[in-house]
């Protein structure tokens, strides 16, 4: 059957992390059909330059296409967008401030553009298409670089009065902890993130610890050479102090976990991102940590902690079909 | 002009709290017409107790009635409230778990019942009443034995899966910290509660601390008569060892509420309970540290933090309110 250009069935989602940019075309059942991803430009270089990036993407993806086009362009950013869905109000690990994301990608591509936080799409795409179908309170968690999170009630992304709900990354859990990139000290993203991983182990490796003998061989001494899906790998592959490692951001995951369970009650907590790929060996820790932590434990239901269906795609996904949602209204 | 008896216009609040029952007569615009009160039974007293204390006070009020009946009986009730809005899950204060507590009093009363958290109704009467008036993104902090919380987006009372969303007290702000009555260690409660405030006073008065001087003898050097209001009246008076305790007190609630806006990201705070009687001693203390933890601060527009207008009674005027809502639908 021939399709009018317009009806295609696919948009564009482009999720924007701390480390990637990752692009896909995106069909109405949230299959990704195409993908395409380049490196996010680092923090310090212009806003223009991760436009650049993005616009990159968008045209890969469209050229793979053969005369169709596409309902809408839908961006997943790793930043505070205002209710507009067009501002980046901040960006802790990106230079946007006050950006005006939609307007300025609107001078280069031609579909209707919506911005939304990356996190906000990923739980979006979880309710739709992967672990919290029909559920009705949602808290998604995601791992990345720092932390990300969106709370979904009844399939409404709640956004707060300003956009900017969700940022549960920043919730300080440790009075006068570690500096975080935001500013402030003891973030939770500081201790249960991709970033703390890779922190905590590099700190083995350059005190020369015995215990970080089997990971200093992965990286041939080279501590900068560390990363988390590393440390993931040397855990699966049986390494304690690996074990230990995931199981300490594992904890961490859980004491959060349960401060937003007094915080919001949700049925449901999806985690996702990168770090989520070290599963079990990081829920379970996690759930053994929430229940032991959460208040009035035995007195009340207690929400599921689950890992996301939809992986790292989850982000693109959900900023597709957001995306599809606000310009055909379905 | 003469009304029907079930015209009256009046309905009852009930607010119980950690020390006292408070309840009221309430009207339609939200005035308090007749009051009573008793002291709340200990928490080891079996669940029955309390609501002898609950009908009581009913009955008292109704007794002041001259042939009028009331619309409703609303209970805001210091505890975990299930969304039935009839039973109380756990009350960390009191010694309900899994009560019945509307078909329990249902018995003994005769009019329309509902039960809700206590902070529930405080934050629907200053949503209605009092601070909040038309903001569309509220959260609602008490003071008092410790910490209640409540959230409220256009009008409605955010109550999560299992009706227990707003407990943020019992959010962790001191891993390892100070045991909680809930079972956990370290929660918000225990460092910027009246609790709070009371025993860190009591350590200087036990200590003999010449810090203590002042205070130690508006009690004759007995620590146990040491209370909330003595410490705020100290204070108010100049005593230096009073302000820094409430000082202290404040800035944890800073602390929190920085917290509380990265995940929810209100438009408005309204601080209220016994506590918030210190007023800008404790509140200027809180602004000034949500200020400088707040993530994203400079780059974000801010909530504002307020003082509750409705004093002690917002709990009873709004457990009143929301009870004639849910029995004329208005």
């Amino acid at each position: 059957m021939s399709q009018a250009p317009e009806a295609s069935g696919l948009a564009i989602g482009i999720d924007i992390g701390g480390t990637k940019v990752a692009g896909g075309l995106v069909d109405a059942e949230g299959r990704v059909v195409r993908r395409a991803r380049r490196d996010t430009p680092h923090r310090s270089t212009r806003p223009s330059v991760v436009e650049d990036t993005i616009v990159d993407v968008v045209e890969e993806l469209l050229a793979s296409l053969d005369q169709e086009a596409v309902v809408a362009v839908g961006i997943g950013a790793a930043g505070f967008v205002a209710t507009d869905r067009a501002t980046v109000v901040f960006a802790p690990h990106l230079s946007w401030r006050g950006e005006p994301l939609r307007d300025r990608l609107a001078e280069r591509i031609d579909a209707p553009l919506f911005v939304d936080n990356d996190a906000n799409a990923a739980a979006h795409a979880e309710w739709r298409f992967g672990a919290a179908r029909e559920e009705s309170h949602l808290v998604m968690i995601t791992l990345g670089t720092g932390i990300g999170g969106a709370i979904l009630v009844h399939g409404e992304v709640v956004r707060g009065r300003f956009g900017i709900a969700g940022e549960f990354g920043h919730m300080q859990v440790v009075p006068g902890g570690h500096r975080c990139e935001c500013g402030n000290r003891g973030c939770w993203e500081q201790y249960a993130s991709g970033n703390a991983l890779v922190r905590e182990a590099r700190t083995l490796l350059v005190a020369a610890s015995p215990m970080a003998n089997d990971l200093s061989i992965r990286v041939g001494g080279d501590a900068s050479l560390l990363t988390g899906p590393l440390v993931t790998e040397a855990a699966r592959e049986g390494d304690q102090t690996a074990v230990e490692l995931l199981t300490e951001i594992g904890t961490w995951l859980g004491v959060g976990i349960a401060n937003i369970a007094a915080a919001l009650d949700p049925g449901i907590f999806v985690i996702g991102g990168g770090v989520s790929a070290a599963g079990e060996l990081l829920l379970g820790a996690a759930r053994d940590t929430y229940r032991r932590q959460l208040t009035g434990r035995g007195y009340r239901p207690e929400a599921r902690i689950v890992a996301a269906e939809l992986g790292n795609e989850a982000g693109l996904i959900g900023a597709a079909d957001l995306a599809r949602q606000g310009a055909t209204g379905s």
